[in-house]
Parts: C-alpha cells; sequence; structure tokens
C-alpha cells in the first residue's frame, strides 16, 4: 500500500474524517469565487450533524459546471491555480477542472495509492498510453508515478508497434490505457510476431470506458498479464477515484477524499447498499473544484463497507456498467453497450471490436450488431446459440453480422460502439 | 530572473564551478554503468587543469548514444531513474535519455529560468503546444512552469482552432511552441477572424527548428507577441539548454549546467569566439546520461562572454542557423533552408510556408522553390526582386513557384521544408 494508514483506517475513523472534511468543504465552498456557492447559500456547515445528512444537500450536474464556463464554478482565482484539465464533451461547452499546487499534490496521492493497490512499487516501469494534454488520463498516470517514484515511459497515446517495442527493449513492467486500447495492442502483438510473454509486463491498468468482465478475462490471457479496473474524471480531480484490488472484489474508493452516494438516476433517491444506480461523488479535500454531490452519471452500486481481503477499508463498488448518457434504448428495452460485449465475448471467434448499428426501419427499431471475427469465427451451432443469448437478454431479435478483422475502423482514443442512425 | 545569483555569476565564479563540475562529471561518468566511460577511460579528473583542458577529450557523437540502445549509454541504472525522453529519429535507432529525479529538477531549473528570462512570472498562464510524450518539448515547459508556479494549460500539439480558443477564454498569456506552429495559429485565426490583439497573450517561446529573424518579424507583428528562441535536445536534457532575451543579443547557455564549445564541423578544432561552426555541448549536472563533448550538429557562433544588457552573464549564442542534417548542397552551393525562409519572408505577399524541391534533372541538379502567396502575391517587379535576390545568395536560378495559401500540406510537428528527390 501506498499510504497504508490512510487506506486501513477503521469505519468509524474514515467516517469522522469525513463528516470533518466536509463541513470543511461546504464552509470553503461558501467562502470561495465559484457561482455554485449560490446552490448551498442556506446551508451552513453546522447544518450538517452526521454524514447521512448529506442526502440534504442539493445535487451538482455537468450543466452546472458547464454554465460556468471558463472558470465560474472554480472556487480559487485562476491566478492560484497552477493546473486544468478539460472534459472532451461530445457535444457543446467543455467542463474545466483547475488545479491548486494542493489539488495536483491531492491527485498524486490518489494515483499512486491506486499504482500500489495494482502492485506497482517504485522500482516498476509504468508505460503511460492515454494521451497527455488536456484529457486527464495521461496526466493523471505521470503524477501518480511521479508520487510513486516509478520510471515512467511517456508513450502517450498511438503508435501502437512503437509502444509494443518499447515495452519489450525498456523491461516495461506495467502499462496504463483506454480500456479498448490492449484490443487494438493484441492485435498489432499478432500482426507482428510480438509474444507479451517474452517480456516484463504483468499489470494492465485500465479506464475511461466501459469495460465487460469478458473482455477482461480476454485480455488477461493474450498478454498475460493482470487487469485493474481504474475510475475518476475530469470533475472529480481526474482518474484515481478509486481502482479494484487483488482481491476483485469490488472498486475502492479513496473515502478520506472523496464520499460515494448511489441514487435512483430518475428520482435522485438515495439507494442501499446493493441497489444499482448513479454514483453521486462529494470532494473533500478538492480546492480548484470542489463538488458537492455531483451527478456522475456512471451506474454502479455499493458492495461493501467492510475490510476487504486486501486489507484496505475504504468502501467497495461494482465496476461500471455504463453511463446513463450510453444507455441504449431500442424497442423499449435499455441496456449499456457493455453488456452485448459481454455476451459477444464469450465466443472465442469473436473480437473485441464491435459496433451496435440503430436505425429505425418504417417506424420501427432494427439494431444490427457487427463484430469482427477471429480465429476462423463461429460454427453454425455457436452462431445459433450466440443468436439465442441475445435474444434471450434484449427480447428481440437483432441482427448479427461477422465481419473478416480489420473491417471497424480503429480510432485513437475511446472506442466507437454504438452508430444511432435514430437521431438526428 | 528566477535564479539571480545564478544568472549573474561573475565570469570568473562560472569558471570555478564549471571546472569543478566538468571534474566531477568526468568522475561520475569513469565509475558509471555508460559503455562511454571506455573513450575517457585514459582521462583522470585531476589532468584536467583548466577549462582549457576540455579540447583534448574526445567527441561524443549521436551515434555513440545509439549504439547505446535502449540504456548501454546511461550512467545510473534504469531503476534509479524516473523519467525518460526519445529523440525520434527519422531514420533508424532513436536516442534515449533516462532521467533521475535529480536531473528532472535540473531540467525544471533550466525551463524556469528560461521561462522567466521571456517575462514569465507564477502569475502567467502558459499554453503548451508541443505534444507531451516520449517528444521532449510538452514536458520541458511543463516542468519549467511547475517549477515557476505559472498555471499550465496542457494543450499539447494540433486542434488549431480549440487552441485559439482557449488562448481568448482562459487569459492566456504566454505560449510555448514548435517554431513553425504559429504561421498555423495565424493562418487559423485569419479564417475565423480571431483577432490575438483581444486576447492577453503577449509572448511566445519557440523551438525545435530553425527560424528565420524575418519570420520572428512577421508573427510577432501578427500575433502582436514578443517571441523568444528556446533551444535544447533530448540529448542535453531536453529544450532549455538556452533561450534569448529582451536584449535579443544572443542566446545565453546556462553556464552552470553545460559547457558550450564551437567547432569546426569536419575537423573538430575549437573555434574562437565570433567564427560559426558546430556546437558542441558538455553537461556538468547531468546524471542519467552526462556528455562529454556532445557533437550536436547544431551551426552557431559565439557572441559574447561579456554581461549582458539584461544582467545575465552567461554566454551568448547565436540563433541557430541549421543543421548540419538540414545543410543542403545543390550545385555545390551550400546553404541552410533558413536562409531561403529569411529571403522569401522579406515580401510581404509570401506565406510561411514553403517547400525546396531539390530533383537531378539529366546529370544536373535543379531546385525548386515552391511559397505560398498571401495577401494578393507579388507584383511582377516583385517578383524580378525576388529572383535577383536568391540568385545573388545561391548563384544559381532557381524555379519559383507561388501557390494559393494552404497548397503545402499542413503537418502536426515539425514542417517539412525540403523534398531532396535526389537522394534514394
Ligand atoms: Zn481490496
Ligand atoms: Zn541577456
Amino acid at each position: 500500500m501506498f499510504n497504508p494508514k490512510m487506506e486501513t483506517l477503521p469505519r468509524e475513523e474514515i467516517e469522522k474524517i469525513q463528516l470533518g472534511r466536509l463541513r470543511k468543504t461546504i464552509a470553503f465552498l461558501k467562502n470561495s469565487k465559484s457561482m455554485l456557492k449560490e446552490k448551498i447559500k442556506d446551508i451552513h456547515p453546522e447544518d450538517i450533524k452526521s454524514l447521512d445528512d448529506l442526502k440534504y444537500l442539493p445535487f451538482t450536474t455537468k450543466d452546472d459546471l458547464r454554465d460556468g464556463y471558463p472558470f465560474g464554478h472554480i472556487a480559487v482565482d485562476p491566478s492560484d491555480c497552477v493546473r486544468m484539465h478539460m472534459s472532451s464533451g461530445t457535444t457543446g461547452i467543455p467542463v474545466l477542472n483547475l488545479m491548486t499546487k494542493n489539488d495536483v499534490a491531492q491527485w498524486g496521492e490518489i494515483m499512486a495509492r491506486c499504482l500500489a493497490c495494482a502492485g506497482l512499487t517504485s522500482k516498476d516501469r509504468l508505460q503511460i498510453m492515454p494521451s497527455f494534454g488536456l484529457f486527464n488520463g495521461g496526466f493523471g498516470f505521470h503524477y501518480g508515478a511521479e508520487t510513486l517514484g516509478c520510471f515512467i515511459v511517456p508513450a502517450g497515446a498511438g503508435r501502437t508497434l512503437m509502444q509494443l517495442k518499447l515495452i519489450k527493449d525498456l523491461g516495461v513492467t506495467a502499462i496504463g490505457a483506454i480500456a479498448s486500447y490492449p484490443a487494438r495492442l493484441i492485435e498489432v502483438a499478432q500482426e507482428n510476431g510480438f509474444d507479451f510473454r517474452k517480456t516484463n509486463l504483468r499489470v494492465a491498468i485500465l479506464g475511461a470506458e466501459t469495460w465487460s468482465d469478458e473482455y477482461r478475462k480476454r485480455i488477461e490471457e493474450m498478454m498475460g498479464v493482470k487487469t485493474f479496473d481504474i475510475i475518476g474524471m475530469t470533475e472529480t480531480g481526474g482518474v484515481g477515484l478509486g481502482i479494484d484490488c487483488e482481491a476483485r472484489k469490488g472498486i475502492h474508493v479513496w473515502e478520506d477524499h472523496y464520499i460515494i452516494e448511489i441514487v435512483h438516476p430518475e428520482t435522485g433517491e438515495v439507494l442501499p447498499l446493493g441497489e444499482e444506480g448513479e454514483i453521486v461523488v462529494t470532494t473533500l479535500t478538492r480546492e480548484g473544484l470542489p463538488l458537492i454531490r455531483y451527478r456522475t452519471r456512471d451506474i454502479s452500486k455499493i458492495i461493501s463497507y467492510e475490510p476487504c481481503e486486501c486489507g484496505r477499508t475504504h468502501v467497495r463498488i461494482d465496476r461500471i456498467k455504463g453511463r446513463t448518457d450510453d444507455m441504449l434504448k431500442v424497442k423499449g428495452v435499455n441496456f449499456y453497450p457493455s453488456q452485448i460485449e459481454a455476451i459477444l465475448l464469450k465466443y472465442k471467434g469473436l473480437a473485441p471490436y464491435y459496433q451496435l448499428v440503430i436505425e429505425n426501419v418504417k417506424g420501427k427499431d432494427e439494431m444490427t450488431i457487427i463484430v469482427e471475427k477471429t480465429d476462423g469465427g463461429l460454427t453454425d451451432q455457436e452462431m445459433e446459440r450466440l443468436n439465442l443469448e441475445l435474444y434471450d437478454f434484449l427480447g428481440f431479435r437483432s441482427k448479427i453480422q461477422i465481419v473478416p478483422e480489420g473491417t471497424i475502423q480503429r480510432v485513437p482514443g475511446k472506442a466507437v460502439r454504438v452508430i444511432d442512425k435514430r437521431k438526428k
């Protein structure tokens, strides 16, 4: 562990810290330059008697942060900030997160905990594959590795063959990447006779996208690595909010820095342990962009507040199933692309390259699943079984098109899984 | 100044520090893991009685560093290193520079001095436009800004319209970029009615390419900024080896960290002050890749060892004219692309987008200068004058093709100035 004392605090101490820091965050925000303080103008830190009172505070949404563009939602003067990141935002106005020196140190701390949770020490060599820049991924790994003291290979995005060459030549032991990228690494490795087992690579820390357990199993087998699922976003201060551990019994969220709630995506009602809903994040130590009850739109559930086999005591949540924005509604059925992925990748003959094409044909929804084959594709019997499994899950018939390897365009950054032609 | 004490040391103290650190570097290298120690196996630190004895030490070449790939030329164990950068190397094996914690701190220090020399303080907002990653440019500015404490907008390369938007929206006061990139910024600004004078931008720190005084004047006028010429390369520890100051009387090289010599590119003989030749760099404080007399292939001359108007006492060298690798030999005449640029950009009707196409036609060299026009191009009279000026400089007739704006492909990263079809 990077910070054994904090990572193994007894529950009551975690909650004591959380309560104190929540009150401080409220006081800090109320005295700040942020326009978000309007939302809590009638709330006073001493109103919060227990963590249970959190639920009476108003939510903060992505639109609230967009409305602040560029700096209206930032709590400190920009000239007191040293760094910034920006959420790409497929549409419209981006969200900025400005960071003070303390924020950068906080980010380094939580990312160092994540790296250590994935088994890294200062002796590891970490190749960073998310892009560096406005996107928070590259720099998140950078600050974590800097804090942990390990050797950084700052590869950034793309140039897959070069990435493989560096892994081998430099004795790289761990990679950080966008979750879909290992599929590309494996593909280029196969094309070039590159054998991951002849390298020192043993860990892949993946995030920024929803990825299924089946995809996980697939890349662990093919790359001979152990994968770790890391979460976090620009708004909360970047990647590093939490990560799963070797026990693989949920994603630990660093509770001395964040409070996690799960709420009903429509009613906003707080849901009990084990029930699936939207993750809501309250920051406890951020200065540039302190957040009260931020609606992340990510869907998960709380697994346990009990100590984990790994020794860490911080809450565990389920791997993220999808974002409310990514949820598809086809013929009245709601589902996430990652759920389709999980079904497809049970078949060895299918590759982790797929697209869901949704159209409106004569007033009716139609979905075509385009998926690349690998190793000869499916037998007739498998094809039949796949059709049945999809029907069981979706409750409607979808068309399956199995296409040759390399058909679906490889893109830098996040994979394009859905082409919804219904939207104009 | 970032470090007034060191930046204004009297000459004799600079030289005292240099002599001591040179001996230490030799001792360090001799006791290191680097295969480069072979070169100095018969030399002992105490053999160096004065800085004048430097000339008896052997040179280090880029090929020496390539031969070490990946780690043979590195003086410390890779597991004692925390960072690395890599020279792209248009052909063949790349050169790695591995950095210890002290090296990263040294880089931060020299880059902070450079930023301060360009007039920046902790209150500035610096948009970093070179790419982050294996190339050293982005991270060099990052560490410098981190050390100086200014606000970093980590834009990275490309997305020019977004770059302009951020400059305006975020109140950016300074940019760091590859020298040819402002031409693209100006072009996209004009296409989009963007007015640099309605922004807070006042400084552009440019490097990584050779750029003429005429280009400099052009972008200063069009962007309303003051430009600063920054030098440095992966091998020496990255961008930040030196920068010119407001006095604009040469590029200061940080002499407590580096010794500069100018040598004859062919004979290797050390040249006296004022004579043009190849820059040779000896590092005095680097640990991962200490260099004795590294042949940079960059052409410059020493301007003065006297204190500068700005108060700094560190040596001043001329702006880099070109790299020996970039030197063209056409019809027996040697010249640099930047010298052609300087002639073209005297004409307001020509844009800073040009290419020199060199072919062998029936056994004879032919050069065509393709250059984009702007604001209506050249009058017949100007065209005649340009032809004459080029002939005066080159001593042979070249063909000039003036093409519409946007004809020459815009590339991310360094501009492609020469297409030499003679080489197979
Ligand atoms: Zn655990
Ligand atoms: Zn000066």
